[in-house]
């Protein structure tokens, strides 16, 4: 591979001025700028990204925090994160963290070491205490979670009125008994759509019954599918189910087709985030869609702000209700 | 933040020694290594990752690349890629190239510049010259992708022998007519799974009908629908379909339950991959089983071997066809 000298000399400029073409070009005469370009690409040049990295304090990388990928509800937003952020001139290294907060201090400390200019954290389980003493130093933007606390910087939808919506749509259904698979209340999200939830039964006094509510353990199919089999194995059972993730629906619609039973007619069925699945599984999943896409770029532009250190506001974006044929 | 020379006075110990206890602590007496470990708690001090892996060479990360997160064909490899690297002492980045060529190049040169120790491709799309090139001189394995002329160590499945395997069991449950819902063939293992196709249909003197082979541009469930509806709007169509990926099955099969064909009487259906989500839709998808976990445990070990200097066979592993309710 060429060195800066030799594509100085073929280019017949300083290294200095190469180095301000590959840095700041804006700062380069257009015709220097082209001789130089053209010898970096007759020499084949490439510039060491860490010895630019050390110069300029920016590596053109930002780091996204994710519990799983297996979860299809961030695929959405990560291609939200990635367009937007290759337009800005940046890439992303995607970095699962498996809700391990032993994993978590790897990818800080790439940020510490400015390995990455900035953060974009999706992880419910993130020790919140780090990410907002690192977010004091470095720019650090929080998608689809937030801390209660509003000390960083977010945006989110308002997941309870969401999952008040979607439960007052199954009473209006007529639906009188109104179970709730839910996650582990931990995780704010969680908590945020159970009192969604027990808002919409207690305007329409109807009963909030402890056998009707299944926290999961896990967010995934099978839990999913565990939680409605509960749900049916009760004498007086629900007629309806609100499930708080549509990977949890969808195992639960697995579960209904296992018993025969009629979807909508003997039981309905509202899920919530609107992932491609939800529209491919029969019948189509009723839920609440959030704009993931938007939240993913939107979280690259509040970053970008930070990195440029401007003043940043966090966001809460508007959902919607997508009525299909579960309900 | 401390440094290593508060680290050290604390300790009583020279700031050789705390660099000794943090990049080789095998070398190091138990009582020293618990004075300087002791001395990094009390004073909070956390080494630089940059600092060190410009002395030992050595980042403890490497680079997945792959081509999309949204396909979940990826979860589970990654899943035993992340097991395995975290029972190494490694950790994982996660680039995702959206099969461009200019996205790699950012990824190749982290490697360049040693701020990673490796790479897995599972990326079907890469430039494998570059990547070929790359590999003499750095530690790259492919999973699940290979290189035809067999230059890169690569793990991988016999995806001829899977597809022959599943249309003979389409062939041999009586059906004649059987169509393929294909990806583009400039992919290496759409093009083995179509010779698989053909030579079952060749070896049992079947009709092999253009008019009954859709190639899909992209990998996604709408694909998959649009090909079965094009498949079905034929005067004489097949009455079975093998689709060379879940992802396109699952949408085939949506297009199935919108026509109200009852599935398998009116049209079997085979995918491939077995995705957690081919045994959640209804009815659950027949399937061929790459043991996706072992791929990418199995490449983490020999990436491992790589960056020891060691020499690594590549491995083709069995798969097996998982008979479920849409054959």
């Amino acid at each position: 591979m060429a060195t800066i000298q030799e594509v100085a000399k073929y280019a017949g400029v300083s290294v200095a001025t190469v180095s301000r073409v590959i840095n700041t070009p804006d700062k380069v005469r257009k015709h220097t700028q082209f001789k130089v370009q053209n010898a970096i690409r007759e020499l084949n040049y490439e510039p060491s990204v860490l010895g630019r990295s050390l110069r300029t304090s920016q590596t053109r990388l930002f780091l996204v925090l994710l519990p799983s990928i297996s979860n299809p509800f961030y695929a959405q937003i990560i291609n939200g994160i990635q367009n937007k952020a290759i337009e800005s001139g940046y890439n992303i290294l995607l970095c699962e963290t498996d809700s391990d907060p032993a994993r978590e201090v790897i990818f800080f400390n790439m940020i510490k070491n400015k390995l990455a200019d900035g953060i974009i954290s999706m992880d419910p389980t993130v020790n919140k205490e780090r990410l907002i003493e690192l977010s004091t130093k470095y720019p650090i933007v929080q998608c689809s979670e937030y801390a209660k606390d509003n000390t960083l910087s977010y945006v989110t939808i308002d997941s309870e009125r969401a999952a008040y919506q979607a439960v007052k749509h199954l009473i209006k259904l007529g639906h009188k008994k109104i179970g709730l698979i839910n996650f582990d209340k931990k995780f704010l999200y969680a908590s945020e759509r159970y009192r969604g939830y027990e808002k919409a039964l207690k305007e329409f006094d109807l009963e909030i019954k402890d056998d009707w509510i299944y926290n999961t353990k896990h967010l995934n199919f099978e839990s999913g599918q565990q939680a409605m089999r509960v749900l049916l194995n009760q004498a007086d059972r629900p007629t309806a189910v609100f499930a708080v993730s549509d990977v949890l629906a969808v195992g639960a619609l697995k579960e209904l087709h296992i018993n025969q039973l009629r979807v909508p007619e003997e039981m309905a069925l509202f899920g919530f985030d609107n992932i491609e699945f939800s529209n491919v599984v029969y019948p189509p999943l009723t839920t609440v869609a959030q704009p993931m896409y938007d939240m993913g770029s939107i979280s690259v532009q509040m970053l970008m702000s930070k990195i440029r250190g401007e003043e940043v506001e966090s966001l809460v974006l508007d959902h919607h209700l997508i009525i299909r044929e579960t309900t």
